[in-house]
């Protein structure tokens, strides 16, 4: 039976820092016509990513900013209602891209099936069997091409992306040093995920000189997520030849000032180093393979990972925000 | 017969910005033994680089800085007056890494033969045929991965390593687009060197939209020896995909005080950018198969390059800092 009206957050002006309850607004509207190729579904799950946060403003980016009126764009999860796609039927289990809303119309090729033998929630699908896991995975295995041996520093060590990672080169044979912003997130990587290290860099001082001793071999591979000073700190510390895997950056999403990059630029040239634009989406394709592999660690007991689920629609703002306070608890998602 | 003293220019201070009289001294000293594995050199022209700016400062980068004191570090050509190496005798004629110096004592393995069948001059081998062909040529070929039909933004264009590289990436079937700083510059590299086009950045207004005017397709590889504005405005005309070789940063060179990175830096994840540090010493193997391929390239009469040669080893400061007034017209050098 499907419903008349759908409930929606929507964009209404650009924020111009951390997005406010007068930049967004949920509203109610009739769920309209299911167009040819597309899907009705009823989200279950909603992802919060930084990567949003971005989309909000009109910088020019990997996708057009999200227009003023429309749905705060994200991955999401739940079920088909109505199918007019030949691909899916109503019932199915799906993983995509739409927004924020109670009810999603949307091109049915912006979606992926869950796989109906699939013994995992739909929240999975946002997080360690989505853009969660898949980011980091391809990010080092292919963007980074880590090897046995080398050194990894991975910066927002306790968040999703970072903490699965960092599992990741654990499986692979490297050394893994992590940062984060707590002394209980640093106990965690280290103790319960596996990290060989951890500092703390709110309390750490020089962050460039702690790097560099918990680093003595140097780095091999930054994956960074949070640009800024952080950057700056890791760049110092590269092996000649070593690559930074440029995957988001945190530090600057706030700001409405241009934000510089970073000031030890030249050490890129100085120790050769190789920085790689990242983005999961150029990786689409190779998802399937990604999935079977986690699917395999996560079987055989070889990843922890933390799922943060705030309840209720009506708070997607308050718990979007968490994250740039630093406050979420692993992987950060609504459930509707 | 060994002379007995040999002048040098030697550091005195750090240079504040562009280097002075202060910071640079001609002192006379007694010609030293020449230890084991050593040779003695006289100089007959020394490279004038933009690096060797770099290496004046106590920022930590790809070589350690010149000490207060010691010789100004540089790529010199000459012939060999003592050998204390087996692969070497009197009378070779040389080039590699020393000083300003009218006499070098430096390793044997810091120098290169020229081939005794070489119709070249010495000073070839400090420009098409040493770092100032070889830089863009590796830069290209291989930092690059250049391939046919795609656009090639340089900067610098009529710069020594800009204009033979346009002049590379032509032979190799690319679009080429230069900037330059002049009507002059432009005019050269555009009807003599057969690039396509080339922009005046002083006079075009918007870069970022000039170059969007020059390259509708977008750029495929930009070839930055700026940074600073030059790589701003480049990095919002990049293709997906697209590759940044970050060979120098002229731009910066002379600032005392710290230097961001590019402002636009965001856009190397959005678009998915490859940079990647790039220095002409990674390729030191390599240097006979691209000396090999620039050979035939200049006997076919298929590059045409500038020296811009000045004479008199007391000019080495002012020749010096033609670069950076954008005087110099071809590969600067200074005849002892």
């Amino acid at each position: 039976m499907k419903p008349a009206n759908k409930r929606s957050w929507v964009l209404k002006q650009r924020p111009a820092s951390v997005p406010t309850r007068a930049d967004v607004d949920i509203i109610e509207s009739p769920v309209p016509e299911t167009p040819d190729n597309h899907l009705l579904i009823a989200t279950s799950y909603f992802s919060l990513d930084p990567a949003i946060r971005g989309w909000m403003s009109d910088t020019p980016s990997y996708l057009p900013p999200i227009g003023l009126g429309e749905p705060i764009r994200a991955t999401v999860a739940g079920t088909v209602v109505e199918s007019r796609s030949p691909d899916f039927t109503a019932g199915d289990r799906v993983y995509g891209m739409s927004g924020w809303e109670t009810l999603c119309t949307a091109p049915a090729d912006y979606f992926s099936k869950i796989p109906e033998d699939s013994p995992f929630p739909d929240h999975y699908y946002l997080s360690i069997l989505g853009a969660v896991g898949l980011t980091p995975y391809f990010g080092l295995l292919s963007a980074g091409d880590i090897k046995s041996g080398q050194t990894l520093l991975m910066s927002a060590a306790a968040g999703a992306v970072g903490s699965i990672g960092g599992q990741i080169a654990k499986i692979k044979g490297l050394r893994v040093v992590g940062l984060a912003g707590s002394d209980e997130k640093c106990q965690w990587v280290t103790e319960e995920l596996g990290f060989d290290d951890c500092l703390n860099y709110k309390t750490c001082g020089d962050l460039e000189a702690a790097i560099r001793r918990a680093c003595p071999e140097g780095v091999d591979v930054f994956f960074d997520n949070v640009g800024g000073e952080t950057l700056d700190a890791a760049l110092m510390n590269l092996n000649k030849d070593a690559t930074v895997v440029f995957c988001g950056s945190i530090s600057s999403y706030n700001s409405s000032e241009p934000v510089p990059g970073p000031y030890n630029w030249w050490q890129v040239l100085a120790r050769s180093v190789t920085v790689k634009g990242y983005l999961i989406s150029d990786y689409l394709t190779r998802f399937g393979e990604g999935q079977a592999q986690l699917t395999q660690w996560l079987q055989a007991d070889q990843l922890t990972f933390k799922e943060h689920i705030v309840d209720g629609f009506d708070h997607c703002l308050e718990a979007y925000n968490l994250l740039f306070e630093g406050k979420n608890n692993g992987k950060l998602m609504v459930k509707v």
